[in-house]
C-alpha cells in the first residue's frame, strides 16, 4: 500500500467543504442534505438510545446488526426488486456504504489482481483497491450520454480481473443502469471468473418516471457472484448516522463480515433500530423528498444552463454534472477553485473522481464539474442568484 | 490475504455470546457491560439528534471527529497524562477504538514485514496485520505475572518490524504496563526504526491504586514513533456508541487519517458530542464504576479460588483470568464449551487470543481462561454460585 500515492490528502468532499467555509461559499460539493430527516426517524432514534425496546440499546450490536433492521431490508427488497433474502445470513449491517465498499474489496480484490470500474467512480473504490494490493482500471462511461460502454468493458475484463465494481443510480452521473445493461455485466464477469460489488445508495432517489432502479441482486446469474451495497443515508437524509448494509448470497457475505468485523465490529444500534422503522414505513419521505431534489435539480439545472455550464440530465440521486469547456479554458479543478472563490459556490471538479493520468487533459471527464442540488430552496436559489451574477 | 486462514469465523466475542444466549448461560464472555452508561450521558447524546446544538448533528461529522470530542481528548490528557495535544492535527476520532486500531495497522504495518505483540493479544490485530499484508509475531507476557519479558521483545524485534502493538492496561490479563517497560518498547522501536500503536481503551479503568495508566504519548521519545488509540466504550459503557480516537504526532495522524477516511468516512457526531460531555465532566461516573468494578472483581475472584479456578490479580480492566489446570485436563476452548454448557457460565479460552500454533498445548497461556466481571450484581452472584454448586 504505497502512502505517498493514495489517501494522505483528505478527500475531495472535505476538501471542497473546507473550501466552502473558508469562501462562505454555498457548498455543492460534498453530498449531503442541507435539511436532516424526518423528525419522527430522528425522534426513534433518540427515544432508542434512552428506552430499551432493543436488548442494552448502547452496547454492541450484533456484528450482523440488528435482526429489525435485516428483516426491514429483506422486506423491502422483495417489495420494491423482487428479490428474497434470508435476513439471518443474506445480509449484514455496516458502518454505513463506506465500510461495506472497504470490507468487500478487501474481501473480494486479491492481491496483485485488477479491479474494473466505470469512471467517474466514487473515490473510495481506488484507496481500497490499492490497501488490498489491487489495481483500479477504469472503463469511462460514454462521453455523449455516460452509459456504461459495453465493449470497452469487454475489452478490459480479463481473467486478471477479480472484482468488478458498479455503482447505479451512479455517482456523479446520475445513470440508472438498465437490466440489459447489468445482465450483460454480469454474464463477462461469470465468463471472467469476477465478483460483482454494486453501489446502490441512491436506489431510492429515482427522480425520472421513466428509469427504473434494478438491484444488482435482481439480474438473472447474479446471485451466486455479486453483492450489493446499500444504505439509509441518502434515503432518509441521515448521512451522519453511518447504517448501511451489505446483500447477497451467503457464502459471499460470510467473507465479507471476515473482514468488517475487525474494521468496526458494529455500530449504531439505536439508528440501526430507527432506519429498520423507516423502511417498513417512511410515512411519505421519500416521495416528498424526490419531489424536492427534483425541484432543486430543475431549479439549479436552469441555472446553470443559462450562464453556458451545460448541465446533464441525471435520472436519479443528488447531482448534476457541468460541462464547462464552453466557458473556459481552465481545468476542472482550477475552475472549482475559482468557483469557489470568486463565485461563492462550492462544487466538485470530475477530474477528482477518475484515474486522471489515464485520460487526455481535454477529455470530456475533464471538463466536467458536478453540483450537489441535494440542498435546501434557500441554498439552491442563492447558488443559481451567484452563478447568474458572478460568472 | 488469505480468506481461508482468518476471519471467516464471527468472532470469538461473538460465539462467545451465541452460546452464552443458547444455554442460557451468564455471558461473561464478551467484554461489554451489563449496565447501560449513565443517563445524563444517554440523555445528551438522544437530545444532541433532535436538537441541532452541533451543527446538522445527524449528517456526515468531519473526517476527523468534531472538534468539540477533539478537544476535550486533549484537555483528558493534559489533565491526566501531562501530555500535550493539539486538537486540530493530533487527534483523530474514529469508529470506536477497533477502527483506530484497523487504520493504523493498515496504515503503518507494511506488506511482507513483522508486526510484533505481546501475548495474549487483542484479536483484530492478526486479522488487521493480514489484510496488511503482514505477519504478526507474538512475544508471550511473563507465564508467573503477565509481564512483559524486555529480553525475549529485544530478541524478537529486528529491522523487519514495522510495527509494535501494545495495549496497556492490558485485555486479557489486566497488567498495567510500567513508564520504565514502556520506555525499553519506545527505545528498542526507535532502534530498529519501528512505529508503535498503545490500545490503550481500559485507561480509565485502574482498579488498583497501586497502579498507575501510563499514556505511550508520555514517555520520552514515543512523540515522533508512537501513536495511542482509546475509545469512550468502556468508560463510560457504551460499548455500542463506538466513538474511539487515535492520537499522536500530526505527520502520523494524517497517515493514518488517509486510511480511515476509506473505512468509514466518519461516524456517529452526537455520541461524540455526548462523550465530550463525559470526558469534560463525569460527574463523578467513573469513580463510581472503579468501585463497582473492583467489588465484582473481588466477588467473582473469590468465587473462582474457591472451585480451584486459580484467578488472576488483574490491576486494571474488565477481566480476570482463571487457571483451569488444576481442575481439569481439558484444553482451554473444551473447557469453555463444557462450561457455557453444563455450569450455565460463559468465558473465553485464552487460546483464541494468541497465535495459538506458537504455543505447546500445555503451555499456560493455553490453560487460562478468561472472565469478564464488567457485569451487574446479579449476573456476578449467579455466576458465582453456579460455579460453586455446578462445578
Ligand atoms: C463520504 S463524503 C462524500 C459524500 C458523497 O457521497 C459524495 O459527495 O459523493
Ligand atoms: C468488539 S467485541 C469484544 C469486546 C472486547 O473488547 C473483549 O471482549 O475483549
Amino acid at each position: 500500500y504505497d502512502q505517498a500515492a493514495h489517501a494522505v490528502l483528505p478527500t475531495v468532499y472535505e476538501r471542497t467543504t473546507a473550501a466552502a467555509l473558508s469562501h462562505q461559499a454555498v457548498n455543492l460539493g460534498q453530498g449531503f442534505p442541507d435539511q436532516e430527516g424526518p423528525q419522527w426517524l430522528l425522534d426513534a432514534a433518540a427515544s432508542a438510545i434512552t428506552e430499551s425496546h432493543i436488548g442494552p440499546p448502547n452496547q454492541y450490536a450484533p456484528g450482523t446488526g440488528l435482526p429489525a433492521l435485516r428483516e426491514a431490508v429483506a422486506e423491502d427488497m422483495l417489495r420494491r426488486q423482487g428479490v428474497s433474502l434470508d435476513p439471518g445470513t443474506s445480509i449484514m449491517a455496516t458502518t454505513g456504504a463506506t465500510e461495506g465498499i472497504a470490507a468487500t474489496i478487501l474481501a473480494f480484490a486479491t492481491a496483485g489482481s485488477q479491479v474494473l470500474c466505470f469512471e467517474p467512480h466514487y473515490d473510495s473504490y481506488g484507496a481500497c483497491a490499492a490497501l488490498a494490493g489491487a489495481e483500479l482500471v477504469g472503463v469511462p462511461l460514454t462521453a455523449e450520454d455516460f452509459r456504461p460502454n459495453l465493449d470497452a468493458f469487454a475489452a478490459a475484463i480479463s481473467d486478471r480481473t477479480s472484482l468488478v465494481l458498479l455503482n447505479t443510480p451512479h455517482n456523479p452521473t446520475g445513470t440508472v443502469f438498465t437490466a440489459a445493461e447489468l445482465e450483460q455485466v454480469v454474464e463477462l464477469a461469470h465468463r471472467h471468473g469476477a465478483l460483482i460489488m454494486c453501489d446502490e445508495v441512491y436506489e431510492q432517489l429515482i427522480l425520472d418516471p421513466e428509469q427504473q432502479h434494478r438491484s444488482i441482486l435482481s439480474i438473472p446469474g447474479a446471485s451466486d457472484i455479486a453483492v450489493a451495497v446499500s444504505s439509509a443515508g441518502k434515503s432518509f437524509s441521515v448521512t451522519g448516522w453511518k447504517v448501511g448494509w451489505v446483500m447477497g448470497a451467503p457464502a459471499l457475505i460470510n467473507q465479507v463480515r471476515g473482514v468488517k468485523q475487525f474494521l468496526s465490529f458494529s455500530s449504531g444500534p439505536a439508528f440501526q433500530w430507527a432506519v429498520a422503522q423507516g423502511l417498513r414505513d417512511d410515512q411519505g419521505y421519500l416521495s416528498a423528498l424526490r419531489s424536492e431534489l427534483t425541484e432543486a435539480r430543475d431549479h439549479l439545472s436552469a441555472a446553470l444552463d443559462e450562464v453556458g455550464l451545460r448541465p446533464n440530465s441525471p435520472g436519479a440521486g443528488y447531482f448534476l454534472l457541468a460541462d464547462i469547456s464552453e466557458l473556459t479554458d481552465l481545468d476542472d479543478a482550477a475552475f472549482c477553485e475559482l468557483l469557489a472563490a470568486q463565485v461563492g459556490v462550492a462544487a466538485i471538479p470530475v477530474s477528482a473522481l477518475i484515474i486522471a493520468d489515464q485520460f487526455p487533459r481535454n477529455h470530456r471527464l475533464r471538463r466536467l464539474v458536478r453540483f450537489a442540488f441535494c440542498k435546501d430552496r434557500h441554498s439552491i436559489s442563492e447558488a443559481a442568484k451567484r452563478l447568474q451574477q458572478r460568472l
